[in-house]
């Protein structure tokens, strides 16, 4: 697996970590390609990590090729032949950081996460399954009810079949409605031109939030889509609602 | 041919237009998706244009294939196959503005050139050719002295043979000795770890600027390669360096 770390000049001691989870057709360059967030985390003393989307491994079964390739989700896959590598929810959240930790001088105390379309799904459901562990979460255009989105059901069904209680257990919209634990932080933008938007069910989540009472500053930007100018566009704002979690005043 | 064309939110009336010409193996989508310039054309009210780096033809001479292929250099081309397409200067100086003038709000009266690499030379030897035309021109590690050049002596020899004079009026450290008009207001960034730098001869092109006593503000960067980090690093500088003669203040 490949990840990409930016590590600001002039850092005093260890320092706070993000981590950045991209959408599909991306891989680990995307994000730090495209951004321009290097600006901010700099800016802030912020050290930003961003894995690559999924276990670069195809199965030979076609049909499932064609419907998952590539579209981890962030998620623990148990159905054959998904199970044996699409386990990157475990990646992300306990082998990376492991790895993040011995390698590089980081405060392991302070770590947030953030993603985009699919990884703004994976980076809901990994604040949400670990109360405490990520002192903010932010997203860009995240799949945010995927037992409600048909076109992604079709790929949850290759990773878990048909248990739907197995699939609302990676479902961030019914995570929190049962969520118990620390102040979750979370921070969302949407383009109001994103052509997924019927999939992502941003609006399921919101009255989840808030018939559960969880505060999520939601923003819906108009005459933005789902692409990386939308990013670009906002990501200085999600720098610095990360930082006033991760960092000392 | 493709353009990209970035224009700012809340323009009042005609705005000046800053062209900028990518290096090899670029399209008119590198630096727009890679250099994070939009946030700095929308701060002081610049229209930016970015043309492909080349005709996308090929003539199926297997030997100038190889060597030429893409690698427009921004000259008109005068030798068999290659005169048939290869005329992007004429293309960027000439038929590109007419396009731009017909068909968007511009000034044409303000109008500068930047570029990297490849396509820094071609902003040269645009401002070089043209006294007046472009009120400034930058560059992100040019190719200052082609004829100099062993490497891309190979590729110019396709578009000119072996005609040293043709080849030296394609050449910014050659022709800034004879410049004559008004000044050019150049800002030059090289990397101190470009991995062309042998290949650039950005010192030639200084000495030629300082013995034609024309002013020329290098910057060579510590720990800075050739590639779009470096761009997006200094971008805003060269943004400001346009600003001071395209803008009102």
């Amino acid at each position: 697996m490949k990840f990409a770390i930016y590590i600001p000049d002039n850092l005093e001691g260890p320092a706070p970590v993000l981590y950045h989870l991209s959408g599909m057709s991306c891989s680990e360059q995307t994000f730090i390609q495209k951004t321009g967030y290097q600006r901010w985390a700099s800016h802030y003393g912020i050290i930003v990590v961003s894995p690559d989307v999924c276990p670069r491994v195809t199965y030979g079964v076609e049909k499932n090729e064609i419907e998952a390739k590539g579209l981890s989700f962030y998620v623990n896959a148990v159905k054959k032949p998904w199970n044996k590598n699409y386990q990157m929810y475990s990646y992300v959240n306990e082998e990376l950081p492991s790895i993040i930790q011995e390698n590089f001088n980081i405060n392991k105390d302070r770590q947030s996460i953030m993603g985009h379309s699919m990884g703004g799904h994976g980076a809901l459901i990994s604040a949400l399954k670990n109360p405490g562990k990520y002192r903010s979460v932010s997203a860009f255009a995240p799949v945010c009810n995927p037992s409600k989105s048909p076109d992604i059901q079709i790929i949850f069904k290759c990773y878990f079949g048909d248990d739907e209680k197995a699939i609302e257990e990676w479902d961030a919209t019914c995570l929190v409605t049962k969520y118990k634990g620390p102040e979750l932080n979370i921070l969302i933008h949407q383009g109001n031109d994103d052509q997924y938007k019927e999939q992502l069910k941003l609006q399921n989540f919101a009255s989840a939030c808030e018939k559960a009472g969880i505060a999520v500053s939601i923003n819906v930007e108009d005459r933005f889509d789902h692409g990386f100018y939308f990013i670009s566009s906002f990501i200085e704002q999600h720098f610095h609602h990360h930082s006033k979690f991760l960092c000392d005043s």
